[in-house]
């Protein structure tokens, strides 16, 4: 039977992974290990600077004193009992669209396992201010994701961006293969004083907006769509290579005559 | 005169960021604004739970209590007169190769950067077990590659990585535009012991070693060269993109119907 590795970065006790890990439950043996309490935003972080605990909440669940990454990097080798052919991070409760998922804990768990060569996937809920939360949709999809994932890997280096509206099963509107959309910049920085009338600047806040195009993440869950972008792990932008190596050929020359 | 942004994530009173300041400032007008302490391996994080102080440490130096990113997110806003021409982060202690950039404090302050639509690029000193640093031979590639984009800006969505050889100006074997290259992972992960015995995970350590490839980035250092990769936001694989629509096909079909 497969061995999944479930992990988030809103924490352990967030209903989102609750809802993962029981509709994984039916596909898998299935373990949880995440951080104790809420992470957004952590990014791909690594704790290196202290070592880590790892508690047994109960049979399968762990909690750790740790990031998302952290999660996968020590879940996988030490605590599963042999390294997990998928891991799965969700659902976190909000979207990881557009640039925006360079910052995501959630995203970065998946990158921690294609590192370490394990199929991953993250997946989210597009939640906007609506209290109601239809984990349910998203497990559906993640169940269904990982089965395909399970029976057909994915390619070299690649891990899935799932993001899923906010939406009982029977509305979404179907779903679709995406490209990572664009995030335009507005400044979202709050300035605010402390009592002693000292300034402070809090990040966070503003609405974002994105670049239109039909093929965009963005777009997709925009229109009622869940939206699944293939992530890769090479950076290079291998047009801009050509680029530089062009305009910028005089200064290689000379240094390489050095 | 152009106006330069300089941040790490070594922390303010790093010896690379100073020899960065002193030799920008040769070439621009220069603000640093950076962590207050070591923020090294914290990613992309972004500060959103508490409110953050910015802390004037003298003309044109400023700490801030958070990471690389909420320093750039807030100096290009808040602290500096107007949007900087550039943003350049370093000197970090360390090499920043690979898919180890993914965890990178130093390239991440440069993904901001590029965020906010302002020319970024990182730059590192590639130091072994050496206690001899050669600060000065990266200072004087960073000011190289800053003329160069200061004059000439880089491509769309894209930042560059610079990686410096810890050797003398005149041993640089020369300068080479690179792909990222791939580490190969080995479980790197200490087990130790609390003063009362319980268990606990250290994470690194370790010896990465590295897929060969005659124009990655670890090659070019190895060999003694600077190396420079440019860095895209779009994380899509579009190979992969492929794929996926040939070979979940009946998926979407099945759920397009719906």
């Amino acid at each position: 039977m497969s061995l999944v590795l479930v992990t988030n970065d809103d924490g352990i006790y967030s209903p989102g992974l609750t809802a993962l890990y029981e509709k994984l439950k039916g596909l898998a043996t299935v373990y949880v290990v995440a951080p104790d309490r809420e992470r957004s935003a952590v990014s791909h972080s690594l704790t290196m600077h202290k070592p880590l605990r790892v508690q047994k909440v109960k049979e399968h669940i762990y909690a750790v004193n740790g990031t998302p990454t952290d999660c996968v990097a020590i879940g996988a080798s030490k605590v599963l009992p042999e390294k997990p052919t998928l891991i799965v991070s969700g659902i976190n409760i909000g979207a990881n669209l557009g640039d925006d998922i360079t910052y995501s804990g959630t995203v970065s768990a998946a990158i921690e396992g294609t590192i370490l060569n394990i199929p991953s996937f993250a997946v989210s809920l597009v939640v906007d201010d609506s209290d109601v939360h239809y984990f349910e949709t998203a497990a559906e999809v993640a169940a269904k994701v990982a089965s395909y994932i399970l029976e057909q890997s994915l390619p070299y280096d690649t891990l899935l961006n799932v993001n899923v509206p906010n939406k009982p099963v029977q509305d979404i509107a179907g779903v679709k293969f995406t490209r990572q959309g664009k995030r335009i910049y507005e400044g979202a920085i709050h300035e605010t004083y402390s009592p002693w009338g000292e300034k402070y600047y809090w990040i966070g806040g503003g609405v974002p907006y994105w670049e239109h195009g039909e093929d965009t993440d963005i777009n997709a869950v925009q229109n009622g769509y869940v939206s699944i972008t293939p992530i890769h792990l090479d950076l290079t932008n291998y047009n801009a290579l050509d680029f530089l190596k062009e305009r910028w050929e005089p200064w290689i020359s000379k240094n390489s005559e050095t």
